[in-house]
C-alpha cells in the first residue's frame, strides 16, 4: 500500500520539509502546489504575456496553478491542509473543500488560536493536528499500525 | 427552467435579502445555510449535549450545519459566494471549494481589496461581481437573455 | 428545501412514529424498510416459492427487501439508523456503511452501552444522538434554523 | 490480472494468515485494517492528545483508522468480511454496507449459527463460505480458472 | 414513494398490461420500449431515409429506439425483463446487463425452460420470477409490505 | 415520461421555432442558449464591466453564458446541435462534445456539404438529420411510438 | 499507451487464440472468462457445497463468475463481445450491455446470419466485424496508426 | 508526478513534434489521435469492408478513431487542443467540449484572428496560448515550479 499525500497550504515555513524528513521509510509519495511565491504569482504572465489590470495578471496566474493543484489533489489519498499564523489563506481552505467534495481523508493542521474559525474546515477532516511531527505519526500508523513510543 | 441558487458566506450584511428581493420575479430558489449566529454556532450542543472543550462544542455544531449546508450546495445549479470585509471566513472559502469540485456554476463576490487574497476561488468562478444587483443581473440573463438597461 | 430521511435500523419500538409526529409540520418526508417483521422474514419465498434450504429462504427474502431499502436511502438527503438493545442488528450497521459510502448526511441513534462498539459507524456520522426527539430537533434545526427552547 | 483483495473484520483468529499464505502463488495483494486492538483502540489519543471523555477518545482513533480502512476498501477488487463468533462486529457490517454502494465484488464469512442474522449482508455477496481455505480456492478459480482437486 | 418501472423484453404476449393493469391503485410509473415490431424495426429510414443496405437500415433505426431505451432505463428504479419463449432476445439481455452495470434494481422474468442459458442474468437480479402477476405482487410487498394472502 | 431537449447551435434561422411548433402537444420541454446575438457577445461587460481587452471582454461573456448553457446540457435529455451554413460554429461542435462526454441522446443537424468535415460528430450521435421537421418526427416516436404517415 | 481488452463471449472455437496471436508484437494486455466449461458451470458447488436444485446451482457458479468477468468488463479499455453460431449466449449480450453502461469502446463480432437479431447490441459498438484477424486490425490501427496492407 | 497529455487537434503542421521534442527530460507523457490523413479517412473500410455511401464510408472510420481518441482524452491529465489557420476543425472543438465535461485540465492554442470565434472555447481552458513553446513552458513550470529565464 503506498499512499500519495497532497501537502497545501502554508508556504512560508518548512513544514513540508519536516514532513518529508520524517517519513522517510515510509511506502508515501508526497506533492503539493509550486511553493515558490513569486513564480506561483506570475507564472501566468510569464509564459503567456503581461496584463495591466492586476485582475488578469492573477487569474492567468491561477488558472496556470490550477492544472497542478487540482491534479495533486484528485490523485491524493490523504491531503494535509496547513493553516499558517498569517495571511488569509483562503486558498488553503478552497483547496480543503475541493477534497472533502472528492471524498479525500482530510488532515488539518493549525494552532489553537484558529480552531474556532476553522470549526467548518475541521470538522469536514478525519484529524486536526498541530504539528507536523503528528502528521508524521499518523502516516507511521496508518502504514504501519505502529503508534510513536 | 427553474434555477436553485445556494447563497454561502458573510451573514452580517443583508446582501442575501438585496439578491431575494431584487430577483422576485424570476424562476429561481434561494437556499443558504442558517444566518443566526448564535443558534449556528451552539445548535451541537443544544441538540446533543454540552461539551466542555470548545473544539466538540464547535465540531457538533459544524457537523449539524453542514448536514444543512452540503445538501444546499449539492442540490444547487448555482453557488453563490460572498466574502465580507471582516472576518476569516474560511467556511466560505472551502464552499467555494466544494462547489467547484461538484462542478458547479459558481458566482464569487468580494471588494477589490480581497482581489489579490481571492485569486484561486475567483479563478474557479464563472463570475466575480461586488455587488449582489450584479448577482440579480446575471440571474436575469441567464434565465431571460435580458441585460440591464 | 424538501428533505428526504430514510428511518434505518430497529423494529421493536416505536420510535419511527415519535420521529414522525414529532416532525409534523416540517417540510420532510419518510421512508424506511418494511417493518412488519414476518412479512420481512417471508416475502420471498410468499411470492417465489418455496425454499426448504433456510439460506435460500432468507436470501430470496433479503434481496426482495433490498428492492425498497437500497432505494430508500439511494433517494435519501439523510439516513438515521437506530440501533436498540437487543439483537446482532449487522442489517443496521450494513445500511450506515452504504450510506456512508454514498455521501449521505448520517445520525446514528443508540444508547451510551453500544458506544465503543459503534465507533466506527458513529465516525462516520454528523450527529450521534440517543432519542428520537433529538432527530426531530435536529430537523427542526436543519431545516428552519430554530433551536429547541 | 493482478486482484487486490481487503480482508475485513475479525482480527482475533489467524483466518488472515490462513488466507495470505494459502494464496502464495497467486497474483493477488493483500490489504486490511490494523489488527493490533490495542493500538487501534488508543492510536487518536496517542497521536492527537488525550480526551476525558470515551466517545472523543474512540472518535479520534475510529476516524484515524478510517483512513486506512476506506482507502483499503475503495482500493480493493474484492472485500472479504469476516464475522467471528464473538462480539458485535458493526464495523464488519459496516464495512460490507461500504464496498457493497462501492460496487465491489464481496465475499463474507460467517458460520451458520449468524445465518439468519447476516441474510442483508450475505445477499448483498457474490460468495457466502464458513472457511478461509474456500477464499484460497475462489482466489484460484477467478485467476486461474481451476478448481481444486 | 413513487417507483418507476422499465418493462424491457419480450414483445409479442401481454405481460406488460397485465402488470399495468395488476398494479392499478399504486403509486408506480412505467415505461418501456416502442412496443409495435413493424415501427420499430422501419423507424430509422421512415425518418431519416432509406438505405440499401440492411445493416444501416437496422444501425438507423435501433439508434433512434435507442434514445428511447436508454432514458427509460436511466430513469427507471426497478427494471423488469421479460424473455419469451422464442427468438434470440438478445436486446432484453443487453438491457439487463445496461441495467446491472447501472446499479438498477434489475428483475427477471423466463420459463423455467431458459434457466440454465440465463443463469448470468439472474445472477444479476434481486428476483427471478416466472408470471406477471408475481412482479405485481413484489411492487405491492415493496410499496405497501403487504403480501399476497 | 417528459423529455428534456437542449437546441444547441445556429442562431440565425428559425430552426428552433420550426421545432418547438411542430412538436406541440408531445410531452417535451424545449431550452437553449441565449439566442439575441449581441446580448450573447456583451453580457459579460454589460453586467460586470468594461474591458479593453476584446480577449477578456468575450471570456467574461462566454463564461456568463456557460451558467446557461451547461446547466441546459447537464439537464438535458437529448441534445439537438445543429450547424448552419456559415460561420466556424465551434461552440456548437463543442457542446456536441460535452453533451457526448456525458452521455447525452446528440441528434446533429447539417446539409450535406458539411457531411465529411462533422464526421467526428455524427458518430457520437444518435441520429443525423438535415431538417428541423424530422427532429420533431423523432420526438414524436420516441414518445408515442408513432411514425411520420 | 497499452491496451486492455477483454474477450467476451462464445467460448466453443479458438478466436481468442487467434486475437492473442495475431497481435502479438502490440502493446496490448487481454483479459477475459473462465473458458473451460465444465469448471465454469460448478465452481460453484465445488467450493461452496453441493445444491439440489440447479437454480442455486447455477446461481453459485454465475457470481463466482461474475468476480472475474466484472472486473475484467471494469479494468478494460476495449471490450470485444463475440456471439458464435449456436447457443443462446445471453451472457454475451449481456456483458454488451454491462460495458456499453460503462463507456466502454465496444467491438461485436458476428455473423451476417446474426445480424438483425443483433441491431440493438451492433448499434452500442464501434466496430463490428466478423473475424478475429479484424480484431487484430483494429488493434493495430488504433495502437499504431497502422492499416492492413 | 507524471503528467500524461493528450495534443488534439491539427494535424498539419509539426507542433506536436515542437512540444514533444521542447519536453525531452519532463517527467511526461504523449498521446494523440492518428495523425495520418489518409489512414484516418479510410482505416474503417480498410478494416471492415467498402462502403458505396460517404456517410457510413467516414462513420466506419470516426468510430474506429474514437476508439482511440475517446480513450487517450479519458486517460489525460491535461488536454491540448490546437486550432490551425485553415478547415473546419470541428472534431478539435468537440474534443475540447469533451474532455472539458470529463473536468481535464484544457489549454488551448490558435492565433488571434480566431480569438472571437474560439470564446466558448477559451472559457472553458485554463490557458490560452499561441505557440508550442509555451505548451512546453507550460509544462515545466507544472511540473517543476520554475519559469522561463
Amino acid at each position: 500500500m503506498t499512499l500519495t499525500i497532497y501537502l497545501s497550504g502554508e508556504i512560508h515555513t518548512d513544514w513540508r520539509e519536516q514532513i518529508t524528513t520524517g517519513a522517510q521509510g515510509l511506502d508515501v509519495h508526497f506533492t503539493g502546489p509550486v511553493t515558490d511565491h513569486a513564480a506561483s504569482d506570475d507564472c501566468g504572465v510569464a509564459i503567456m504575456g503581461d496584463e495591466p489590470n492586476k485582475f488578469w495578471h492573477d487569474n492567468k496566474g491561477a488558472k496556470l496553478n490550477a492544472i497542478r493543484t487540482r491534479h495533486g489533489i484528485e490523485m491524493a489519498d490523504i491531503v494535509v491542509v496547513r493553516f499558517g499564523e498569517k495571511y488569509k489563506q483562503w486558498n488553503a481552505a478552497f483547496d480543503a473543500g475541493y477534497a472533502a467534495a472528492l471524498g479525500k481523508s482530510l488532515i488539518v493542521m493549525h494552532g489553537d488560536d484558529h480552531q474556532h474559525a476553522l470549526k467548518e474546515v475541521d470538522a469536514a477532516a478525519l484529524a486536526v493536528v498541530t504539528e507536523p511531527q503528528q502528521v508524521v505519526d499518523i502516516l507511521t500508523y496508518v502504514l504501519n499500525g505502529t503508534l510513536p513510543s
